[in-house]
């Protein structure tokens, strides 16, 4: 274990680079070019245009004001100022929610580190068992966890009775928590305004049937089975293929902007290009006419994939979005069961139009659980023997080979001191590759699992990784070595043994941990803050690209919060925090530093930066909670294994109550809360339906939800055909009033010259 | 592990009792005066009248037709030869699945013995390790087992092969059966007249009002909620203690039956009994006066208690017995979330009325989980730690300390030779009594745990069952020893150790195990169909209870199929024989002649004997289907851990995605068919209530649900009415029609003499 001074130090130096980048971002917020890059959520709110418009051309892009600079950390009170209602109002229940989860660390631990201050400290503390042992190497760190106590102490019972009342805490406060959350979305459904995914069902396999194709089938079904309720229905389209030929447009576009600015800056030089490989061999063209006759010809491939799509029988996948009279009807058809086949007319609540992930909704359901089976081997094999092909990679990527390749690199390679420092970091940068294209890994296999929401994607890759995390970041730290050493260890070894080996190790890796939360939380955080890739990319397409406003507003990534990513590394924090709690407090200040630090951060960015993709009312919390409650029963078992090896196994069985409760505590937990993030009851949709019949008596909901799940391909249509007319308006053949529909509500997105799909709501007979 | 001989002996000693229970039952059941102990389900029936009318008296009793005496086993095929569907209408659907699940054991045995005799046994006999090794005794059983391979032996791949053979062959039988049964039971629900559980549903913990009583909350809730479907409700009475009464009364009854029937064949003797502890001390007074005056002033608190029940608001339970004008409206109702707040206004379908479990209604919800945290907790203990109490039981019931109490006792008991008999039994005995009564214990506890209808706790109370037999029973016949040490072995073992140490000895007790399915299987079955006990009761019962047809109806006790008892004993057959298909398949031809003759057996049983308490559809089948999975995946890792004690660690790699197939097989197979057993598809519903509505669009449904789910001692009422008739009868002051309402339907039982509760129904309003 280190030193007071090692952790001081180590300490000094990251609260240095968190200043570093704390102040890097106070100085870079405040200029006025990187507006768009730290306050893009105004912009797309549409409260907030371009400073460059006003002031002297200096001041448009440097802040020049010298009393902003002073007060470089005003931004944090600003973020903490804003009240929740106006928060969720503002930025969606998701990310309000969200931020929360720091606050619930910070309500669970900052009493716990009292508490543990105060009574498990000095217990520690007095009890000089280390001191007495002499040619043992100790330290301060250690004089205040619990290898301070002697083999069979007496004090291990206020460690015990800590264990219970940390416990006790952490469930009262989740359980409130829960509660609150509950309460929250509840509210937040009930004073939702309309949306068109209030009324729809997403139907999933529908029986092929020999007379009728899939859309008169459904709507006979549903006209049948739910006589006095439903009211309309969209059929779901294959458009993968032309969702892929849309993309590629957008790229083609892209440079062709980019081909147009630099001739528009140089009228003279026609800019050219070659056609092979990346532009670096074939025959030399124009580039602009290269571009354009390729657009072209890729608007007319896609022109014939859509009429495709929407006439070929083949593309029409056997799934609908029905939609019913009130929103009773839908409550009552997503929760039901259909016909005695259960694997036919699947029905489940339609996500939110955005939140759609179109590319699943074209797989059958008849190989789901195959590629489940198949993705959880995956998983299995990837968390615990993932170092084997990282391992394969690592040799090859060694510089003998890299210069067989390369020969003209050998004479940099060569010299001594650079040879060997490559050497030293060319494994360590392969892993770190990978670890960062973790993530993608994981959401992709998601998707290959075949959720069909955003948001139901972010929320199985979190559990993913977390797992991921657990195994390799926690237990790969506490017992040195890769994890299928691990697994091989823990298949050997007899049930009471894992705990007491990982148990043991605990507190020797206090010091570790408390270096992890300052890197890779407090630093972590402070970069967060700073959004320097963002930053860069913004200022890359603001040079070539963009030409318009409207170019400009997609120019700016305001990203999001990346549940799936971010979440887990969040509960490690939890996890450190409550197996710590008993042991080495000692780390407790650590994290509640982190849980401050990124509860202010965080609320700033969504406050500022993140444009969520999706609301989905904060669906993931019965996912966080858990995993927090995972993280309890861990931290009760190791404490377990901990107090078993300290001869002190007559106590521990006082401790096996512990993980017993926290199991039915989550039952508990579960039953009483977790149906409000799946089913929507009855009662509410009725109350909802009575108003808005009083309100709105004559409101025609078919033409309101008329188009609300049309795929995008479809809809985005528009907005390539803005990019058409923004070259009209500029050499106007014929003048037009048209203005950016960014911000317009889907509903209305759907325009008519895509209307041929619309062929399946015209022949519906008014119900 | 045993010779041959040895088997052959015991095999023969088992045959002989078997076909000695058989032969008994054969001369006693063609015994006029046993006829309703071995028919009684004719008799309920009512298509089979007491033989005792025609004949001479002698004819009455005994049967001298010596012809039947020939035929003795021709109620064999007599009970094969009824077809599948008219069993279902004779017997229900549960009783015909259930005698379906030995048939299932047939179709999984037979071909995997045939495959297994001509394969394995052949390369296991021809591999002749145990003969080369001296000094090692073995025999010819062992030769047929896996044991006869060496370590190592390549032959082990013959092994693995046809384990997979097994598993899928299995699989295919299992998924194809789950199939069947989900057809039959939609077949049978769809064919099912109708019933009141069909309209109803269970609606538990509705929140208290300050304003309105339960009864109107109920019906204001559901006519906003359920605006169009909700017809009416049946409001549920805390009638405990009533029943309580009731139950005594029907003690107390029997008793003056009993004397008034002495009185009769003795009329100069008036019978007399003593007040005190069961008739030993106090004051001999005459019995009939005192047991009729008892009678009345039991039927005056009877009276009384009812009246508090009806008028009481306290004694109104927070639950309520819905009905709907349609299926579709029940089945929306059962299946959907009603408030968001998910403990209360819980809904549930409604058990048929003979299904519910009365007193469970008056449970409060709030207990619940900790009622099942207890009973989860207290079920850990009993399998585990049962020896524990019987070990302290034992060590008291030793014959000093009986001595001792009852002196008395001591000349019989000091006779040496006996002395060392009992002191060798009482211990034997006292776990025997334990034994027989667990079910009962477990059947307790699943009661404490709140379940709402009977057969829901036949399905809990076997999951009980069924782990406290894995556990002590076949665990604890493999290693030898008491659950409590192999607990403690197993925690200290790793976790690839535990396989091992069970399979290693799992094919030393295959001779064990056959013994056991001999005597327990073979004449455990044969001494079912023999029905000592209810001979015995029902002959006692004639001699001194029986005076009216009535009273002899009653005094049939033809039992049930006890789902919860027998269902997890032959679970244990299923897990015993894949086990050792793959081991020692010599052991495959006892399970196969167990399941033929349970086959036979049980539909005889159910043909003419058994009367089951309530129909539900077949509803336990995903139960056995989980049970029957769990036994394959316990076979393939106790495969797993025997072979990897042969040195053949490397093939048994191969055998590594077994376990992970079955379990994928299980969620294939539990999302494919279990739906259809807990709810009620839509379309369903929806057909045949547009059938009923086009046949019969006159009936009038709220008469018909009238009652139907009123407590049964308002109801019972009835019964203890008729007897009162009858005697009234006997001596008319005014001459009566009544008749017998045993067999009328339920929803006319309901008389207008306990109108008092009818007052929910009369204040509702026609919707």
């Amino acid at each position: 274990m280190g030193s007071l001074t090692d952790i001081g130090v180590s300490a000094g130096i990251n609260i240095l680079s968190a200043l570093g980048f704390l102040l890097a971002f106070a100085v870079l917020r405040i200029q006025p070019i990187n507006d768009r890059v730290y306050f893009p959520k105004w912009y797309l709110k549409g409260t907030r245009s371009s400073p460059r418009h006003l002031g002297t051309v200096f001041s448009k892009f440097v802040n020049a004001d010298l009393s902003t600079y002073i007060r470089f950390l005003n931004w944090m009170p600003a973020a903490l100022k804003m009240p929740e209602p106006e928060l969720i109002e503002h930025a969606g229940l998701d990310s309000a929610v969200y931020v929360r989860i720091y606050l619930l660390g910070l309500k669970i631990f900052v009493p716990i580190a009292v508490l543990a201050f105060t009574v498990l400290v000095p217990v520690n503390w007095t009890s000089g068992t280390l001191e007495n042992e002499k040619g043992l190497s100790y330290d301060q760190i250690d004089k205040l966890s619990i290898s301070n106590l002697g083999k069979g102490s007496k004090r291990f019972w206020a460690h015990i009775v800590m264990a219970y009342v940390f416990t006790f805490w952490t469930f009262y406060v989740l359980y409130h928590e829960y509660k609150v959350i509950t309460t929250m979305r509840l509210r937040f459904l009930a004073n939702q305004n309309r949306r068109p995914d209030q009324y729809t069902v997403l139907v999933r396999n529908v029986p092929p049937d020999p007379d009728e194709s899939v859309s008169e089938h459904v709507e006979h079904f549903f006209a049948v089975n739910h006589r006095d309720h439903y009211l309309t229905h969209q059929i779901v389209y294959n458009a993968n293929h032309l969702s892929g030929l849309v993309e590629k447009k957008k790229g083609l576009k892209n440079w062709l902007i980019y081909y147009e600015n630099q001739h528009a800056k140089n009228p003279t030089k026609k800019p050219t290009m070659k056609t092979g490989l990346w532009g670096l061999w074939g025959k030399r063209v124009d580039a602009i006419e290269y571009y354009k006759k390729a657009i072209e010809e890729l608007c007319k491939q896609e022109d014939e994939e859509r009429q495709k799509v929407i006439t070929d029988p083949n593309s029409i996948m056997p799934a609908a979005f029905v939609s019913f009279k009130t929103r009773w009807g839908a409550a009552v058809c997503a929760q039901t069961q259909q016909t005695s086949n259960p694997t036919v007319w699947l029905t489940e609540w339609a996500p939110e139009p955005r939140d759609v992930y179109w590319a699943n909704l074209a797989i059958p359901f008849v190989g789901l659980s195959i590629r489940r089976l198949l993705m959880s081997v995956l998983l299995f094999f990837l968390t615990f023997f993932f170092m084997v092909p990282i391992a394969i990679v690592q040799s090859l990527a060694n510089l003998d080979d890299i210069e067989r390749l390369l020969p003209f690199l050998k004479p940099i390679i060569e010299r001594n001191s650079l040879k060997s420092v490559i050497q030293g970091f060319l494994p360590g940068i392969v892993l770190k590759i990978f670890l960062i294209l973790l993530p993608t890994i994981l959401m992709t296999m998601s998707k290959i699992e075949g959720h069909i929401s955003l948001s139901g994607l972010d929320r199985r890759t979190a559990s993913k990784y977390y797992l991921f995390l657990f195994v390799n970041v926690f237990l790969g730290s506490v017992i040195t070595g890769t994890a299928f050493q691990q697994l091989d260890n823990f298949i050997h070894q007899s049930a009471s043994k894992i705990p007491e080996i990982v148990g043991e190790s605990i507190p020797m890796k206090a010091t570790f941990f408390m270096s992890f939360i300052m890197v890779d939380g407090w630093a972590g955080v402070a970069a967060e803050v700073l959004r320097l890739k963002p930053l860069v990319m913004f200022h890359i397409k603001n040079a070539f690209l963009v030409r318009t406003e409207l170019d400009r507003e997609q120019a700016m990534d305001p990203g999001g919060l990346d549940f799936y990513y971010s979440e887990p590394r969040l509960q490690l924090y939890f996890l450190l925090g409550l197996v710590y709690a008993v042991v080495t407090p000692i780390l407790l200040p650590f994290i509640i530093v982190f849980f401050s630090l990124a509860y202010v951060v965080f609320r700033h960015q969504i406050i500022n930066v993140y444009n969520q993709q999706y609301e989905s009312g904060a669906q993931f919390w019965p996912d966080v909670q858990r995993r927090l409650v995972i993280a309890v029963i861990v931290s009760q078992i190791l404490l377990l294994g901990l107090l078993s090896t300290q001869e002190a196994e007559k106590s521990t069985v006082v401790l096996l109550p512990l993980p017993v409760l926290s199991i039915w505590f989550h039952y508990v937990c579960k039953g009483r809360f977790e149906p409000a993030f799946v089913k929507f009851p009855l009662q509410d949709a009725m109350v909802k339906d009575t108003l808005e019949q009083a309100h709105n008596p004559t409101f025609n909901l078919r033409e309101y939800l008329k188009g609300a799940y049309v795929h995008p391909v479809f809809q985005r249509n528009d907005i390539y055909e803005l990019v058409a007319i923004d070259e009209e308006e500029k050499n106007p053949i014929v003048v037009t009033k048209r203005q950016s529909r960014m911000n317009t509500p889907v509903g209305s997105k759907f325009n008519s010259s895509s209307g041929t799909n619309e062929g399946d709501f015209s022949r519906m007979p008014p119900t």
